[in-house]
């Protein structure tokens, strides 16, 4: 029988009381950044519960990490400290335990109507890396910015790779996005472009939290890496395709990409998607002994981007994916992240990449959804080669259970015009 | 005539009075975190000074910048309080000014021996970028890995190419640096290499602090950029070059780079390094009005690259640069950085890439003094074609003035062998 919290939870509600995903939020009455997890319609102020003496077993009862402005102490603190979290905060929520049901006056002061608190990052993030895990998005960009012929780069099967990207333009959803300027790619013998994006992008991807980090000269174990991944969002890597084409060529995406990335708030734990594990592709070639993992796996996340045109009142699907098309695994990426002896650092957070499936319906930016402009999508009404002011990009991510929902919430953000 | 300290200091110093200098230190034997300056071979102890009320201009007197663990605050309040804490220390410092100078309880409580103390990262590094600056060095580089037909991609004349680095990994100069292992290029249809990389470099870069910040999606004006920059530093951004050509396509270097990368402690504001000024090199075509300032400038200091192998009693210098060699100017650099709304943030890093000049001998890498290994160096005895484990790689940088010299002191790192 499923758990049930004597909060009441819609069905079809993301925050269950099998999910329990971490953030930090303020009332909008005022207040300090504090912790929390979601349940239902509300957010349980963690803070509050860690005052009231709720945290009792041995490794949190005489912790502050729930009386800080960010995540990061808690994340440093490791999988003991979760899964103690976690059973605590369970058995705190569920049908048949009193301490909270029937305290109506801790209750008032740790339920919170999410609706009434103002969502914020979840944790200093130090750095941030951006993976580029899914086969078919490599092959897509490779084919469109390279052409057909061998449109993947041979390094590619061989390691996840990945490059450094912006920490400060990282953002929460519901952040606006401000078209960003820049050159574009010459035609013939005039100038390069300079002006507005003409191109302007979403990304789908997810991005794991890191937990306690390493030293550096200390790489991590792919086959350890789980207990350094506290939990997963969801993540738009806004992109502007010609400034990315112009400047790329040869140390990577720079001012393409560092504008703005927008986060969902809620981390969901690795112990709450567990029950939607699933294997991960099989990898050919096989990697190298560092990347090749004893148990290989994803999770069978279902994504979903809608776009929302100013003015309009419903917004448009423009693809469905799923976390489990990726290729090189999170594990894989952590452990490949660190084998040079890179140090990752609580609050470190790494980006899948595009997660775009095989089939057209399943790609996960406009860049392949419309070849690069050439193929125009139509949106109830309007179309699109890449996104327009006004336009709303909202991205959701769920896992179903049975008579439940594990998911992510909403990952959104409106685009407004350039500066002049 | 040229101005002089009560405290004595060598004509060949890095460290007069016309230089000031700012990082953070701790007493060897014990105590916290604090910023200074540098004065010949002691620290001046700004948390001293402060306490004992001697900041008495308008914008310091109040402020508690100088009782912080990190200079981030400092940075953060601009060219003004920069100005008036120069000012300030300058004349406290001079041989003329009793106020220090004849308060022998004050003097022995807040100058120290810099021998007696340990230097700390100036600040907490939020974002460190990498730009790409010097043609000598685009043009070799692109001649070794991609040919000698247009080594310089199309858009370097056009806007200066940077990539996103690690921050986690910058170290301060004396740390140790642990050879990273990795995968390098396979040999025909042999997997990709695996080991500790056969081709660890050094390379000879500054790095420019970022002072006051930007919000995202407000650029910065490239001739308003200098009061966003507070200072210079050496900076090795060590390369394991097998790494970084296996990984690089597409995305730019990651792993070839992120094991660490040294900065000298000091930060030489632009005020000390003002009188060094000298005009940048023409550019050719004329950059896009974002990028077209009004002054174009460059600095004059010479730089100098020191390898002394491990048991041996000398070091050699095998490369002499410097600064002034740079096409694109920090302003370019910071105005091009924002002009996509990139938020910048005080204490940000902003690399100027490897600064090779013309000459052979002024080639700031391995990769280009050795052609990426091809025609080994003599030193002192033994050969280089990269680095061994044990050499120690010093970097120094001075202007010289008439009678004194304004310098960096030195930044170095030793290689360790890599984990077995």
């Amino acid at each position: 029988m499923a758990m049930k919290s004597f909060v009441k939870v819609h069905p079809d509600s993301h925050f269950p009381l099998q999910n329990l995903p971490y953030d930090v939020f303020k009332p909008r009455q005022g207040g300090e950044a504090r912790p929390a997890v979601a349940i239902g319609d509300y957010v349980l102020d963690l803070s509050a519960i860690a005052s009231a003496g709720l945290f009792s077993g041995p490794i949190l009862k005489n912790s502050d990490c729930f009386l800080q402005p960010s995540l990061n102490k808690f994340l440093g603190m490791g999988r003991p400290a979760w899964k103690e979290a976690r059973t605590t905060i369970q058995k705190l929520l569920s049908s048949n335990e009193p301490a909270l049901r029937d305290n109506a006056i801790l209750r008032k002061k740790s339920l919170l109507a999410t609706d009434k608190v103002n969502m914020l990052l979840p944790a200093m993030i130090g750095d941030y890396t951006d993976f580029f895990s899914s086969m078919h998005h490599a092959k897509n960009c490779g084919t469109i910015f390279r052409g057909p012929e061998d449109p993947i780069p041979p390094n590619w099967f061989h390691l996840p790779i990945a490059y450094h990207g912006r920490a400060s333009s990282i953002v929460i959803s519901g952040t606006e996005i401000i078209r960003p300027r820049g050159q574009g790619h010459p035609t013939l013998n005039s100038p390069p472009y300079f002006g507005p994006s003409l191109k302007l992008d979403f990304e789908l991807e997810m991005a794991a939290v890191v937990g306690p980090g390493n030293e550096l000269g200390k790489p991590v174990g792919v086959n350890e890496a789980a207990d350094h991944i506290f939990g997963l969002v969801l993540m738009n890597d806004w992109s502007a395709r010609d400034i990315q084409a112009w400047e790329y060529v040869p140390l990577g995406p720079f001012l393409g990409k560092s504008f703005g990335t927008t986060i969902s708030p809620w981390i969901v734990t690795l112990d709450a998607l567990e029950p939607f594990a699933c294997e991960a592709p099989k990898q050919e070639p096989r990697p190298l002994p560092y990347l090749d993992e004893k148990i290989s796996k994803n999770y069978d996340i279902s994504l979903e981007v809608q776009i929302k045109p100013t003015g309009q009142e419903y917004s448009s699907i423009v693809t469905r994916s799923n976390f489990k098309h990726l290729y090189w695994t999170l594990t894989q990426q952590l452990a490949h992240h660190t084998i040079n002896g890179c140090n990752l650092r609580p609050g470190d957070l790494l980006g899948t990449g595009t997660i775009s499936g095989p089939d057209p319906e399943s790609l996960g930016c406009f860049l392949e959804l419309t070849w690069n402009g050439q193929k125009p999508l139509s949106l109830n009404g309007s179309t699109r080669k890449f996104l327009e002011d006004g336009d709303e990009v909202i991205f959701t991510g769920c896992c179903k259970g049975n008579g439940y929902k594990v998911g992510f919430g909403t990952c959104s953000g409106k685009v407004v015009p350039a500066p002049l």
